[in-house]
């Protein structure tokens, strides 16, 4: 997949159908997704790892579609704070949970070129929508899964 | 065992009249249960860990029983969210307990075939019954607790 | 010592007079105190490490003690359950602090034999007593300090 | 770069403009960020990590440009109270965000020289303003991002 | 420096007019602090860390005089509960800042004697005072910023 | 499957013809294989990881074959040393390789009774066969490999 | 790609002319390369991580057609000890090096089903060709810088 | 056990007759054995770890008399040195076997005190005897399997 | 530092004279040098680590050169075996040691592309001259050392 | 102790008669004695551990010397590779055992100043004297026992 591949995919494409109901509305979390993507300010990549956690409404995504989605937007010229936006409001979109949540780790190139030369820094951002937003307790507990492994 | 052995299996027989009256009400914890099952959707395997919790109402029930139903429901076709619920709800309604929680954290090799490679993935999975549902504190310390060692 | 030694123990020649008068009220905490005991269903053993907490209420005790407390009533038939609260039973009893608690964590030796074997499962037990049962921020203190090492 | 090479540096110069509007509020962290200082009471160096984080009030800053601003103060003459305060206050004068979170880690070589030889110690420090302030949550989900790593 | 050095040692003399005035008011944290002491009821010997905090009230004081604070009260016969507790409550006397927190952790060589031999247990104990006392988010951050690294 | 079950099993019936011809003949390694088996003298448990590794001549075995093996010897009453030379020659029958090498690391639950309570010691037996005890280059790599993960 | 896809693949259509004269003839090594495979015998998966070395002779080949040469051949119906030797043999065989070592080290889910729940058990291959076979120093520099990260 | 008791111990009551033949040949190892002892020069403790290999001569002994051996001599005012050597000495002695290796390594409390407060430093002692003595390999298998976990 | 900023760059500006004679003739060490380069094939980044050892004849270079060395090569379009080795021809040839030992560790972001998604992957390079490469022992002491930390 | 103290300092002031005739000629190793020196090219502080091994002759010398001598000779100006000789040299003289042997690992700060800012790098220098010269063997078993742990 080319570092731009991500501009001519479809979210339904990729979704395939892959939804279902099933009676279940505890959260589900895929974390450490291995993700790659192009900083569009200076084109030099950053890579890291991406946690999808999200409480259904009456239906579940297949677990693979998580990280597919999160491919699609990484292979677009992209900022990490928007990256991690456009994942979350997509599956808000197309499952309409009770909400999403997303944090995003990753090392940034330009952090290691001329003038910082800052190797270890790494960046973390999120984006919380629904109940992830409005309850802490759903946060919270997002947050300790996330980390406890 | 096969993957398809436990739906040949009867919970009772597992239990085995090991539940016994005893003056606790304290959480009993058992965790880092090593679970194998078969995914329905693609017949490919996930692998992982399972944590589950109780806390007991005049009756507690032997140890070991705890990994074997958890074995039981891992030993037919599954998805993670279904497997971590049929946990939570045997326990519940075979032991009466004040409350029930299970999380189960996986590897599906359905994210290192065709497509999504993303091999460090790890899906976690989560159900709470009872008090584990209704009160705050009793979840976060069964969270701490699975999250220590 | 025996795995029976236990029952011919008196807990007062194990304190031996080790109580004293301290202008102390913060809360005690001897962690990771080696521990193997008898299952009483199977004569099987189980291994690991018990956490003992406390407030005190004018006295203090031996801090070698607490392991000597422990230690006593692991040298009888046992479940783990019933082991836990013992030991905090007593130092409720024998020391009249504010609180007490107790988180034991082990391996139990019937979980690897015939039918489930779950070589890493961990079996975690706790009793709490007196202000950590009624403050919150208590018994979160205790679990914060016990897992930060 | 000298030790005191950061007197003659401008904030505006660095900034270079990479302050960009973005529809985005939820927290961005740059963490682990390698920092050398000079102490100014016995001129001999600190050197440790910084964490900065922010929720973004309409404008967002380039990653980039955060361990910079850290970069520009540590090449002064420093205690690291002070250090940890001028790069929050910095930040929140020149992006003016919902509020702004630095904490600091560093090892003190005073503290290995004559008398204390305690080569272990680590100094703490943090200054949290506007939302990172008045909030609980914001603190701690900033302390649990940047503890989880 | 012996075992007892530390009668000898006057705190006016150890501090040395390093008390400054500075517009600080955040936690400021020593952690993982080297401590060596004696225990006065046995004679031997116990060894360990201690993680000294205080929030500022108008003054700082020098950050090398925390740990040499603490070296003066261990290099006397102690029980680990009262040297916890002088540590605190002397930076609580002479710096007068909004609070003081000092916890420590430590391995007890009458633990390994006989009878017990328990050479894995640690012996954690803390002190709070003033804001750290009062205000649990305080307390909660100082546990988290120690146990963090 | 209980402590002497391995009494009545047969080898043969256990590799069940899953021996190959295959043009291979280098290394091949089995390891961290948990076992658990009871010493003859105390009957109590010993629990570990056995490691196997042989270079095969003209055939190779199933690869699940080998912790089978393991497990039937380790389903008798044993003492380590012998255990460990009961699989080396086993394989060395059924398989004729060239060389066998089993080592087992394990701990004794006779090391945490009465007199010597050493709860960390760990035993460990080897024996090397064929090409392991001739060539000291076969023995270091597979020592090498063994211990690299 | 499926799990049989490997075979419709042509390894020159692989390297694609990415073989350059180049005046180095020192080792080469890509470790840590995912790979999952498809076992011939049970058709049950298994996943892993393999590590290739080669020495030069006048000419280099593209850094990451080791890994995709790799996954060619783990995109077959497979045992672990013949995709081991394949690598080996088709680098030997495109690049004519002085000589080739491939290691990999893998979980096989055929370990955790019916009879032998061996969830831990890590099976491990080599196969060394050329310089890696005549040169024990060639051979233990792989071995060491393999395993030394 | 107080810090002199070894002195009146015998090692033949500690043996008691747990020496047997068997047809074993092979290295056995027992390491991490906590060991405690008294300096004889400064009165001060150190504690460490002991690791006992030997290779047997047609009888091997129980291994629980291992750490026994070592703990009736760390019962007695030593130096690091001579403890080391006196338990290999009467293993040789008592068993008769083709040769023993010591290894020990601990802290010293007196490098904690006055002058040199070296807290983290480490002090390694061996005493090889017979073929681990003369044989190069012998010796190197120890060094690794003791250091391999 | 632009990423081709090292054509412009001169060795002897570099090293500016800090060449002195010195009685050692013992290896001298730099390892955990952070390097970033970029691949000339596709223009894409490599990040990782650089060890750089050398045995002086007479001469020793100012430690902080090492690094800076391997900064001028890096800062140029490279690919990772040419990088490895023009910093050891360079040391050779500008110090004249008696040897010089070079081993570079660096994640390729190549490897993460369109094809191949190997995030884990790691590829070592090294370059050995003078006694390096003609003493086995000299070279397995760099290895030794550079691993051991 | 000021960083030129150790210019003051007499080394048989410092051994203090504390070398004992011994009947033992086995490796004594004191690893991992914190060191903190300054360069004398730039009058930046370096840290680091240093590792002191010999093989005696007759005489042992009292343990907690060898971290004495490496401290008087690091309280001078110096640079890496003279400190290490110096304290190996001086060992030597004043002992004359069978050989000794010194390995230095630290930080520099002048690594992280200006134009290369290599905060992770570590710098490793080493003497080896006498039989650690002269036998391969020797100088393996002390890189061996001073990295196992």
């Amino acid at each position: 997949m080319s570092s731009t591949e991500g501009y001519g995919q479809n979210i339904w494409d990729i979704i395939n159908n892959a939804i279902f109901n099933e009676n279940h509305h505890e959260m589900v979390i895929v974390k450490d997704i291995d993700i790659s993507s192009l900083c569009e300010h200076h084109l030099v990549p950053f890579t890291g790892k991406m946690h999808i956690g999200y409480v259904p409404r009456h239906r579940v995504i297949g677990l693979s579609k998580l990280p597919r989605i999160a491919e699609m937007f990484s292979r677009r010229l992209q900022v990490q704070e928007r990256l991690t936006k456009e994942v979350a409001d997509t599956i808000m979109e197309v499952l309409q949970p009770q909400g999403v949540a997303v944090v995003m780790e990753s090392s940034h190139l330009c952090m290691v070129t001329r003038g910082v030369q800052k190797y270890s820094a790494v960046t973390i951002t999120s984006c919380v929508l629904g109940c992830f937003e409005t309850n802490d307790k759903t946060r919270n507990e997002f947050l300790t899964l996330v980390g406890s492994g």
